[in-house]
């Protein structure tokens, strides 16, 4: 039994930098046409010369002609118009980030205040730039994300034309919102679909499961589910797949991150076929993507067979999701 | 400025066995002058000989007369009342873990069905031992010891003349029972009096703040510095310091534990001391326990003074809390 899926996306993505770059960026090329970058490098994407001179680090690093990187400049409230209609030449989304709620994330956005944001967010409307959100309040950890949908409503309230795309959402909050809002979209994760924080921190501690946003409840797991394995429109696939060394996540202070990457499209072939919907997952992983960013990608056809795929235990020293396990579905070829 | 304990107790204890024995039991027998053994060693102790021999096995790893171990019983409902009675005169508590609950706990019970457990529960009540219960459902993580709430009150009610201590309360619910039934009493850590879960996943993951019950949220953390601050007659302190080897905690699946026995009583006293209820320490550390388990404690005078103790990065292979920490208070002698 196989599957093709055409031009697979993963619309949010974690590259990061030099040898990490060199281990990771091949295993997306692979088995994606295209990826959306995050710019949360140290020290982060803010200028035109460094987003170009990224993205050919990042061609350098995959050399593979059918694998696009969509590149990210990181927020700031202070940008100028003149300076964001050069950048909309080359960049697909700005990203906001709270101040210091991830990693790599200290020089972000302090407050949420639509004034502050408003010259930005306005020049944005104008240009057709999507602003993608990491959606995180600095409260409970478990409260984070729900207290910032009143913020997501705020901006998606105040600036009808502007895109915003919900990041690695995994509450049915975030969910109910994009019903709420015609601006309002969301990416969703490989491992926000598959576990809780009891898979974290519920037997075992698991810090290869250690992720932000941090897994929530089962109720929250199911309305990701929902959208997903339902195609909703507005629903995307961003793995938010999030290497970091063996040594920064067994350890006596872990970094947050699932990587993902090279599993991502067996283990959702595996999840969709399970609940009798794999021909939803070429809207989720392509075809949403390509309408609410308005974009064509590359040509690749990736042939999904349902023959078992025992995963590595790392690539370099970076551990994946399902290490040493075995998924149903592998990939059989590549187009 | 110094302040003297007089025989602090530490009422819930990991000691485990052999090499780990030896490293960890002088540390508890140095500062306290009793503790609470729990019995959840592979296989769990359930025989009177298990129990005995386990005793001299603490005896002559702390080599220390003004220390006792006081001995528990892994629970099960099929003791009869002529083992208990021989039992009770070695024994001071049962300890009851639902089946799989925690470290060593497979053995525990499967069914908190008041009729599986009405026999050992009468004969309890007959012989005045103490029933010790880690009370926390198979549900989901933070949701694990409210939802035994309801058992707990099954429990109290169906047995009035059993007392129940319910072990490492964490949640606000369960401060709430105190005061609502007259037989159940309780146990706090030091830890639960210190973080929440945002101390363990809310930045880095923390694995060495990683215990079960898990840590939960500011408002749970605030009652129980209530009732232990304010010398609640009814609580009592109980390190659970459980020491892992370090290859346990900084891994790929880690076990629960925070290890705090050899700095239970500097940080309490900080931490009294910081809400200037320093005099209410003593019943927090040994008169409550005292009157509840109608015991004497052996004579131990434990002067601590406010002065800096920097604590060690680890005890043999245990790392502690606080490791390569200041504390502001240490203990000064030992008398």
């Amino acid at each position: 039994m196989t599957h093709t899926l055409f031009s697979p996306l993963d619309m949010h993505l974690h590259l990061r930098d030099e040898k990490m770059l060199e281990t990771v960026a091949p295993l997306t090329a692979f088995s994606f046409a295209g990826a959306l970058v995050m710019p949360n490098l140290v020290p982060p994407i803010t200028t035109i010369e460094a987003l170009l001179a990224y993205k050919s680090r990042i061609l350098e690093a995959t050399k593979d002609d059918t694998f696009e990187p969509l590149m990210t400049l990181f927020f700031r409230s202070d940008y100028t118009r003149e300076f964001l209609e050069k950048a909309s030449l080359h960049v697909t989304a700005l990203k906001l980030y709270p101040s210091g709620i991830t990693t790599n994330s200290e020089g972000g956005v302090a407050s949420m205040d639509i004034e502050v944001l408003r010259p930005v967010f306005e020049v944005m409307s104008d240009l057709g730039l999507v602003l993608c959100v990491h959606g995180e309040t600095n409260g409970f950890v478990m409260d984070r994300e729900k207290e910032f949908a009143s913020i997501y409503e705020s901006f998606a309230s105040a600036f009808p034309r502007l895109k915003i795309v919900m990041e690695h959402i995994t509450t049915k909050e975030s969910v109910a919102l994009l019903d709420k809002y015609d601006n309002l979209y969301a990416t969703i994760t490989l491992h926000h679909l598959l576990i809780t924080l009891d898979d974290v921190a519920g037997g075992m501690l698991k810090p290869h499961l250690f992720c932000k946003p941090i897994a929530k409840r089962e109720e929250d797991k199911e309305a990701l589910l929902h959208v997903s394995l339902n195609a909703h429109p507005k629903v995307m696939f961003g793995s938010d797949s999030a290497p970091h060394p063996i040594s920064k996540k067994e350890c006596c202070g872990c970094a947050a991150g699932v990587f993902t990457a090279p599993v991502a499209l067996p283990a959702l072939a595996q999840l969709f076929d399970k609940h009798h919907v794999l021909a939803n997952l070429q809207a989720f992983v392509s075809d949403n993507a390509q309408k609410i960013y308005n974009y064509a990608p590359l040509k690749k056809e990736v042939i999904l067979e349902k023959n078992p795929f025992l995963v590595p235990q790392s690539y370099s020293d970076v551990v994946p999701m399902f290490a040493g396990e075995s998924l149903t579905w592998s990939i059989k070829d590549v187009l």
